[in-house]
């Protein structure tokens, strides 16, 4: 049997708290005004505090006691279960203090952290960092851990991994990275001058939507808006939003943002009706989420198939600018890899060696293994190591993320799994719909959309990450899926 | 001393969560997609009812009944003290039983009602508003009251209004108002040819930023949107949000609509920083709510001096459309009196008789002195009588307005009271301010913008409805300023 009604109304009222927080979170990054700010803060601090209080409640501890004692609950009712106890006993675990500490201290941290990137000076921010770290470390001994503290924190993102067991899927994956960078940079880069010139936003806005509801997102039931940053998310059933935003000097930024937050919002417009306002409407994991962005993003969007169909599209949305080219030059000039400071806008294949960087950071320093003053040495040391790149100062260093300054250690390798799991998904995809690209190719995203809605959107929070991973795919996680994926397309592309 | 701090908090998260549900309900009427319906209005309830909790716990009586008992209160701490007691007295006193009944029939019964009024079919409502009825009678009898069970229900609008106190104001001006409209209806009509036409809906909409912008709008602290009715909400201090729609066959509709719900948002705009998640951020009554966007609406943006300043610049606006207009005719076309079927639309003048009918029909229902099957035909008399018009069909008659599907017994004369009380404000205005009207051909807004915040919007709700009017305009409620207002506009503009 399920859980019990008042068990699953309990867990409905705190979705319906959690979105409508999401609702003003959404407001705020696209229509509040600017002196509305306090108020939402204060707004937001009262929900996400009755949040807290429901789901740590006495209340909803014996009605899950009641529910387990019952003994004959159905394989979903367990899920639920699960899932429930997991976040709720995370949360007890942490005495009010040291949460309304974090919250205090991340606040003034962000401020810290805005001013500090501005004047390029990393010991403006440091002292906060160094607090940070150690309300985190607190944090961790709360939590609990065998190896190391960054382990009590990386549950929050991704359930079941430890900095071990990501070891052996991150580290193959930079080793082999840098590798393949080597042989990439020794050929010619592709030309990707026609991506240049003036690009209007209102156009880059129309042919977006339609790329949009072509791949499958229902309008019925989202919308997108514009923001500083492109984001995702969801006021639940029928209602899941997607922003972004438009550089008139770049045709394909905008578009490719959009179709990455549609893998998102896919996602969660696919979770099943039943799973509503329960703990099983969600991806187990900000890796899997990731992976569905990645997948239309990476794998759909950069691929010569989509382009074949699209380009043409892209020529009537903007006429003449395009002339002439054809779809290799595109997808090669879309497809460029080439070392860079920065994180966000780095292509596919150097993009996991920025993520590498604050891994091994992040590990070192829950540790105490690596002292907050050395990060930037260290930072710049590594990437110039891996990626060949001078540092020119903070800013364009290790202070160019924001995550840090929310104390959200641990957050980076989802990232990076999202590449992976996306890679892993597409290969077991293409082996179950041989006929996949040529759908594509002919502008045609049902049968892809759907495999993806049975076999990960439907799922929910069934399962836990990694066994989800090894329903979906058949294979343990692991780079190969995705290290196969380079190989194919640069070698395609560049001839390497 | 102030009240204790945390009574001051507990009413502070109570003022967040009802703000946070003014954000989910803008949201709804502005952005979002249609399949969110359905969990937008779990989300409202889940949040309606905790606040409703709130407000009627125990723990916010003992720290009322504390703060009672201390007696060293000062005169805003006895307001804020009085303003809470008010509704959650009122809420005390209703049964959870009759609360939820309510939910459920006033949801069917909108249903229903927008159903029969596309049929134009009465009979298809009636059953619902009888339930309704019968339901408010109920909740008179719960909240109590000493004539009739109206009396019970108009404190939700009007605090110390009674039928017995509002005939003596609404009466005198229903027959001065059926008079003058005899005399206005004698005189040709003013030409509106020159307002046919197509207005484009961006540069109505570029010309209402402006002249909202020019009467005191804080874009800073505040935003319009579209939305299916024009409405102002706010969402705690620093974001007051409006809303409009735009008719491109009509170039003032969508403008005065504006100006009026700006209106609103400068009084929600003005109150105390001190007061902001206070009982006292807020009007004492609709009617002085609505007082203030009348003001703008009417006594400002339908005056000689406003369109002096303004028909110029809407002439930029819309080059070519208003050649020739001059200032005269323009006001005497947009202050057109002419009795119609319609509330929502009608002039200053006939407006008042709307409500009129309303409100004698409203009591004798409560009262059981007039059955519902006889409404279509007492409203279709009346219409006759006061307006000297025939009512074709239901829809056109007494199915045309929400609020009875609402169950908002009670509201309609708080329009009235709005004009009576914005022609009363503007009086005093007068006398204070003798270059006032000099202002305003210049375009200049700031004095009575600033009179307004120091005798309306800054005193909050620290008194109730009358003792503030007494207050601000040294008179009791009477319509003999409206009327005054009434025979100086329409002796000047038509010479009668």
């Amino acid at each position: 049997m399920p859980v019990s009604a008042p068990l699953k109304e309990a867990c409905g009222e705190i979705a319906d708290l959690a979105h409508a927080a999401s609702v003003l979170a959404w407001d705020q990054q696209t229509y509040m005004p600017p002196r509305g700010a306090e108020s939402r803060g204060r707004q937001m601090a009262t929900l996400s505090s009755l949040i807290h209080e429901r789901i740590t409640s006495a209340r909803l501890g014996d009605l899950m006691a009641r529910a387990e004692s019952d003994g004959d609950l159905s394989e979903d009712g367990r899920a639920f279960l699960r899932e429930l106890d997991f976040i709720r006993t995370r949360l007890i675990k942490l005495p009010g203090s040291l949460v309304r500490e974090m919250a205090l201290e991340t606040s003034a941290a962000f401020e810290a952290w805005v001013r500090a990137r501005k004047q390029k000076d990393f010991a403006a921010f440091a002292p906060h960092l160094s607090r940070l770290l150690e309300l985190s470390r607190q944090k961790a001994e709360c939590l609990g851990y065998k190896d190391t503290p960054w382990d009590a924190l990386v549950p929050d993102f991704e359930p079941g991994m430890t900095a071990a067991t990501l070891r052996p899927i991150l580290e193959p994956l930079r080793e082999a990275t840098v590798a393949l960078l080597g042989r990439i940079r020794a050929v010619p880069e592709p030309d990707t001058q026609f991506l240049s010139g003036t690009w209007p936003a209102d156009r880059q806005r129309e042919f977006g939507l339609r790329v949009a509801r072509d791949i499958g997102f229902d309008f019925e039931g989202g919308r997108q808006d514009i923001a500083a940053h492109p984001f995702c998310t969801s006021f639940g059933r029928g209602d899941v939003r997607i922003t972004t935003r438009y550089d008139e000097s770049n045709p394909v930024e905008a578009l490719l943002a959009t179709i990455h937050e549609c893998g998102h919002a896919l996602y969660d417009q696919g979770f099943r009706t039943e799973d509503d306002r329960t703990p099983l409407a969600g991806a187990p994991s900000h890796g899997i989420h990731e992976s569905q962005s990645r997948f239309w993003e990476i794998v759909i969007a950069h691929s010569t198939p989509f382009w074949r169909h699209f380009l043409p599209v892209m020529k009537e949305y903007f006429p003449g600018q395009l002339d002439g080219v054809e779809v290799g030059d595109f997808v090669r000039a879309i497809n460029r890899v080439r070392p860079s400071l920065i994180r966000v806008g780095a292509d596919e294949v150097t993009y996991n060696l920025h993520i590498a960087v604050r891994f091994d950071l992040e590990v070192r320093l829950l540790a105490g293994e690596l002292a907050v003053e050395d990060i930037p040495a260290e930072w710049n040391r590594q990437y110039k190591e891996l990626l060949g790149v001078d540092v020119p100062d903070d800013a364009a260093g290790c202070l160019q993320d924001v995550h840090w300054s929310h104390a959200a250690f641990g957050y980076f390798p989802s990232y990076t799994l999202g590449n992976i799991y996306g890679a892993m998904i597409a290969e077991k995809m293409e082996e179950d719909l041989p006929g996949m690209w040529d759908d594509v190719e002919q502008g045609r995203f049902t049968a892809p959309l759907e495999w993806l809605r049975e076999h990960v959107h439907r799922e929910g929070k069934r399962l836990r990450p990694v066994p989800l991973v090894r329903k979906v795919t058949g294979r343990d996680p692991s780079a190969d899926a995705l290290l196969r994926h380079f190989e194919r397309k640069y070698g395609e592309l560049l001839g390497i």
